[in-house]
């Protein structure tokens, strides 16, 4: 959760007049997204959610990001369309800011998703999946298998700290993920944080997604990985097989994986949790100044890479 | 602003389901209130606030604010009804803690209010004040006046450790305030937090008044005080004194204050003052172990103080 920067009413009032959506009836800060601060706006015209983008995002990304909402949301795929301005422009700025308006999305996450809605998140991962494979526009996985030794580098120091002995732990990990890394995988856009938290049900059902802001061209089976850790483990640290096997299940009622995708799924898994203990790792050693929110645990991600170091059985072989 | 409680969607649907509201559809932590946290709440039926209480809300104090926001809503001040659940009470709680949910409303509050909106919040506070007046429940006000030597005792040394000198300085008022404190000024139900970020405008008239949970009985004139302190300061110091006679005209309005209350103004604001540098030096000197809110400035009340000190002349006299 975060809300980072104040918004005057007279800044807010100035904002919407490039816009053709009414005047503010409501404006609340609300709890959602760790690197922008977001906004409940209701006007007389409807809802919709102000995104202000801080630091932590690169606004030369900007339009990569809210370009692949709107095509997602032109491809008829459940998400929030951003609204531009009177003059066609979405990305606009407020406070000196880099802001966004997009359309407020009903829906729910779930806390802790049962096996039936791991198989829906799955389903409406390859939906993103699908509706974005002709999204033109595309960006490197900047927190991608290539970067790791680099990331790792100047905080394995607080790994050591964290817990002595995981460095060299982790430097094997890293070694081991480089020799089998697997290659030739199809690329597409990905969406990199396809969390709970960023899933919303009805009725359980796949609603809609949310939160684009880790979106990149990446390997489509790395997004899986990256959602089967997010989805698949107990609180208490185990891998439920059948939660993964639901979320696969799901995925490929709309995608099927190939073989080498299959055959990858373990390293990848096992990559996904690395990019993720390294990122919480990073938080942790340096948390970012003013951020009202508590730096996620990386242990809970040292623990799956534990899991995964010591081998799952996705599909019946390794 | 403040989230302190995460509520899983399990324990959401089981509150929800002793109201008659129906399903949940969207659910936001919401930056609103500091000793509290707040969530929009969505369901199929309407639009709803969430508030759960936390440890710094007495919770023995709950049925008088509900009731307070009964009442008010009943006497058709513009407030945030209640909701109650099916069995009628709307005390109620959710892991573990009181909450109550109370209907959405609608309305901005203004960052930087001029004075025709300072005298609309001087409206809308008599208001309230009239709507509250038979309301028959009553609460000591434990952050009243004769509580400020003993809240002081303690954090002496951090009013020292601000600014040197500062202790003696505000044993010296605490001694005048004593002294000079009005007797028998007519007594109600006072809001006590009458401050921008809880007061809603539209169409730049008041609209309404949230955020309830420090009011308690005391004199009406002191509750004026307190808005005057948070309306009529500008942001490098000063008071003015347009906006206060603005704020006046629009309470007596609805309210003329007697002669002894406008006697008693500058007293009252001197001490209205107090009592937020003393709160706000102690949240400064003791922060509250996790909660997501930076401590406001105990200086910003220390500089009202100094205000107070040198008099001012609000009605002609001091």
């Amino acid at each position: 959760m975060a809300v980072y920067t104040h918004i005057t009413d007279e800044a807010l009032e100035a904002f919407l007049s490039d816009y053709d959506i009414g005047r503010a009836v409501a404006f609340k800060g609300i709890a959602e997204g760790v690197s922008n601060s977001n906004y409940l706006l209701e006007t007389d015209k409807g809802r919709f959610i102000l995104t202000v983008y801080e630091a932590r995002v690169d606004a030369g990304d900007l339009p990569y990001f809210l370009g692949l909402m709107r095509h997602l949301a032109d491809a008829g795929f459940p998400s929030a369309a951003p609204v531009p301005g009177r003059d066609g422009v979405a990305l606009r700025s407020i406070g000196g800011k880099p802001a966004a308006i997009a359309m407020f999305l009903q829906g729910m996450s779930a806390t802790r998703p049962d096996a039936a809605l791991c198989r829906e998140a799955g389903r409406g991962l390859a939906w993103l999946h699908q509706a974005a494979a002709d999204y033109p526009a595309t960006r490197p996985n900047d927190l991608g298998h290539e970067h790791w030794r680099a990331m790792f580098a100047p905080i394995a120091g607080a790994a050591e700290a964290l817990k002595p002995g995981l460095a060299a732990t982790i430097w094997g990990d890293l070694e081991m993920l480089e020799r089998r890394w697997p290659a030739d995988l199809p690329l597409g856009t990905i969406h990199e944080d396809f969390f709970p938290d960023n899933v919303f049900f009805k009725d359980r059902q796949f609603a809609a997604a949310i939160d684009f802001y880790f979106a990149c061209t990446d390997a489509l089976a790395y997004d899986v990985a990256v959602t089967l850790n997010a989805w698949c483990f107990e609180q208490e640290g185990s891998f439920n097989i059948t939660k993964a096997q639901a979320l696969i299940a799901g995925y490929e009622e709309r995608r099927p994986l190939s073989a080498a995708e299959r055959a990858a799924m373990p390293v990848l898994a096992h990559g996904a949790a690395m990019r993720f203990f390294l990122t919480r790792l990073a938080d942790h050693a340096n948390p970012a100044p003013g951020a009202l929110i508590t730096p996620k645990d990386p242990l809970e991600y040292e623990r799956k890479l534990a899991v995964h170091r010591a081998g799952i059985h996705l599909f019946g072989f390794s």
